[in-house]
């Protein structure tokens, strides 16, 4: 439609959109191919970057352009849609004071180089007073960002509109009591994978050349995007036609490349697949983490880490690793993939173990904002949890709670959304399933068009159109439930573990 | 020292240099890695990068900053250099009225999309009319900015400042005159080298490791700054601690990736050599093209066509290329990349007709501009001058005034620069060769310390404090003068060709 006040608020949210975009740019670059030593200058462009596009976005022009468009009813429902939404970040952005966002990046970087200082001596100590301070500056956040029941939510908010920590209880209860059941019975399993011919060297060219290959299979479109290498992997979206991914290559590890890339392809799919006229807009994004790390966990769990996946491409394996994998069925390739074992890592951890770590984070994270725990109770209730979940002792805390980023970047409400991404894609893959019949015909064919169809239909289009609870619920007829997940898990494993 | 409005002043022009930097970001990665399907969006997110850098430089309170500044006595000589040398630049962008901004932004994208249709065909007649378009917005602009004598000299001062037509007549003439006469006895001569051998396929790999060796060894520091592939070869700037460059790779070509890659090197060391304490501001700037190209040149064409450089290299070129160089001398390889033959494009020509090229575009820009010729005419004087200066007959456009990006960019007044590159390095380098006598010792052994000491000492640490006559001034002891480019062609060629 035409409209002149909404030309001039899409032309203004166009150069936001494109700051943000350069932003991105300048990180991947910096992820993937920056030289060492440019560091200090990047940190400063980025920072100037972001000034800028917060300092044009909260202009009290767009305000007022947004607010006469908010009650203009003349819209059609896209530009409705559009409007409302750019009118939430707004308001979100307007609710931060700016001293306090920029008391926040300071201690976020300071709490940063402490966090990678505590790690080298393992000595929680001096991350700690950090920390504090990060805590507290999350309790303001919340109040600033308002909440009902509990500050967490104001936090949670960010990162999964809608949810509660009064929902995500009830699931993670569940959740933590049953899968910490099945890993023990996993565990006692007489029926445990021999995995002994993993332990060899494979080469990163030939991963690389593998990793491609699914991609494409999966429909990533190379034309719209490429795969780079980077420590840890990501995806990051400069347009709709410009999604990238990155993966890592270790030469001891034959599926991590794999499993990195088709998690990452993943989020790509997604990313390819909103409406072309949402381009330039927040309409082209996820409505939350948790929605998005579903679409990654179903490929990379659900798709490449299922049988049929494997009887199609070991074969593909056996044929670039000549002489390494020559006895190796697509049932032993299976089995090695799906490897349960409790470990201390989050981000090394299994599919029946991953949401404990979650959980155990979570619930951390609540009692610290709800203030029912104090920082310097964290590695004692962190060691304390790992053994209940998971069996393990802790042996210093680089194993234990100074293990991920998140907390010394200020980031609390984030790791929920991993546990939720688990659920929403077996919710999600439990229809997919009733809907394509022929769906594992098509896997064993390295096929995957009916899959990505499904997806595109009933999830990417979206974009912000619809909030995550919203897509589940439409898709499947359910709100989301953990019952489809640990129904999964239980008919996965059992079947692996003969239990 | 320390004061406010400097450090306003200075923290304000620092925004526009992260901008400006985010779009040399952007533009490196449209070159060298962006996907296909990518370049519209990527087209958007420049134009935004380009109008907010231009929107927060010429803010009226950046001109008053300014202003105050530049009557301030006391400031110190580099504050007052940096205040100098940013208010000529905010006085060139406000000279042009946003509307020609734009009008000429505009009618560049339309040329450029002619031009390139206009060589598919060989057709002038398509580029033509949009020719003639910019050649009035030219004179426009030349009018915006003011000049002496010559509107071309208003062009130019973009891009050389302190240059003029009357200078470069003087000059160009001479070299037109002389050049002209040694290639005729250069193509006489009966001493031509044979370099049959040189029709080989050349591993492009190994070309590539070769280039990153040479690159090394010159002191460009890969730890502040890397080498991609590109279609067209060429150097960008980031920071002090980020300069990258590029190189093609051709396998049928066996010293373009090494020329392109010294070339790019001597102006990423240039770029590499400003001072620390300029970082993010304008002095960490070349004052002129024309110096910045002296780098490159020398580099390319002093050193990496040396008999030494050769003497040194051809056991590195053998032993990478087994079996295909076995018999090949030093001498031979020397012979072979400084092959003088006239052709009809710039950027393949040799040394010795490569300012030819230039002289005939310099001529037809300033008779255009000066209104002595019509667009009309362009090809048949170009057809005319190339038969007079190098002795060829134009099949079609595309080998004539077709060839070159520069018009389609509305980009007049630049390619001078090119010869005056030739010339400064020149002159430079007979000064280099006095003052270290042991030079070509160092180049056979692979050695370039002492030559990069002595252009760090001499050009590169000034940035935009002088300007480029004053640097080869300054170093030399004399005007710029074509004299010594002169003295260097004879002097090479007579005893490659023995004259």
């Amino acid at each position: 439609m035409h409209h002149a006040p909404l030309e001039e608020f899409r032309k203004k949210m166009g150069e936001v959109i494109d700051i943000n975009v350069a932003r991105a740019v300048l990180q991947w670059d910096q992820e993937v191919y920056m030289p060492p030593k440019a560091g200090e200058a990047r940190g400063q462009q980025l920072a100037t970057l972001s000034a800028l596009a917060h300092r044009i976005f909260t202009d009290t022009k767009v305000g007022n352009l947004i607010s006469a468009l908010a009650n203009d009813t003349s819209l059609d429902a896209d530009a409705k849609k559009l409007v409302d939404e750019t009118q939430h970040d707004y308001e979100n952005a307007m609710k931060l004071p700016e001293a306090f966002v920029e008391t926040f990046a300071l201690e976020q970087s300071k709490a940063y180089d402490a966090w990678i200082e505590a790690r080298k001596t393992a000595d929680f100590k001096t991350f700690q007073p950090h920390l504090e301070t990060l805590v507290e500056l999350l309790k303001q956040k919340a109040e600033y960002f308002g909440y009902e029941d509990s500050p967490y939510n104001g936090l949670l908010d960010e990162y999964e509109r809608g949810m509660s920590v009064k929902k995500l209880r009830t699931i993670f209860d569940e959740l933590a009591e049953k899968q910490s059941a099945l890993v023990k019975r996993i565990v006692q399993s007489p029926h445990q994978p021999d995995t002994g011919w993993l332990d060899q060297t494979w080469d990163v060219d030939k991963q690389w050349d593998l990793t491609v290959d699914v991609l494409k299979d999966m429909g990533y479109d190379f034309e719209a995007g490429r795969q780079d290498k980077s420590v840890h992997p990501f995806t990051t979206n400069f347009d709709l036609y410009d999604v990238r991914v990155t993966t890592r290559l270790h030469e001891k590890e034959l599926f991590s490349a794999l499993t990195g890339s088709i998690h990452e392809g993943g989020h790509a799919l997604y990313e390819q697949g909103f409406r072309p006229e949402d381009r330039r807009s927040v309409l082209a994004q996820a409505p939350s983490l948790g929605i998005h790390e579903s679409q990654s966990r179903m490929w990379e769990n659900m798709i490449g880490r299922s049988l049929p996946f494997w009887k199609h491409y070991t074969g593909a394996y056996q044929a670039k690793f000549k002489g390494q994998l020559d006895s190796i069925t697509p049932e032993q390739m299976h089995r090695a993939i799906n490897r349960v074992e409790p470990t201390f890592i989050r981000v090394e951890a299994d599919e029946c173990t991953y949401n404990l770590h979650v959980i155990l984070r979570f619930e951390i994270e609540v009692a610290l904002i709800e203030g029912d725990i104090e920082v310097a109770d964290v590695p004692a209730v962190w060691n304390e949890k790992i053994k209940a979940y998971l069996g393990l002792d802790v042996r210093d805390d680089t194993q234990g709670c100074l293990q991920d980023i998140h907390w010394s970047h200020g980031a609390m409400g984030y790791f929920p959304t991993y546990a939720l991404g688990n659920l929403y894609a077996a919710q999600l893959f439990e229809q997919i399933e009733k809907d394509t019949p022929t769906l594992w015909q098509d896997v064993e064919a390295g096929e995957f068009g009916q899959l990505l169809s499904w997806l595109r239909e009933h999830v990417h289009q979206y974009g912000r159109r619809k909030m995550a609870e919203e897509i589940v619920h439409d898709a499947t007829g359910f709100e989301p439930s953990p019952a489809p997940y640990l129904r999964y898990l239980e008919g996965k494993y059992s079947a692996l573990y003969d239990l």
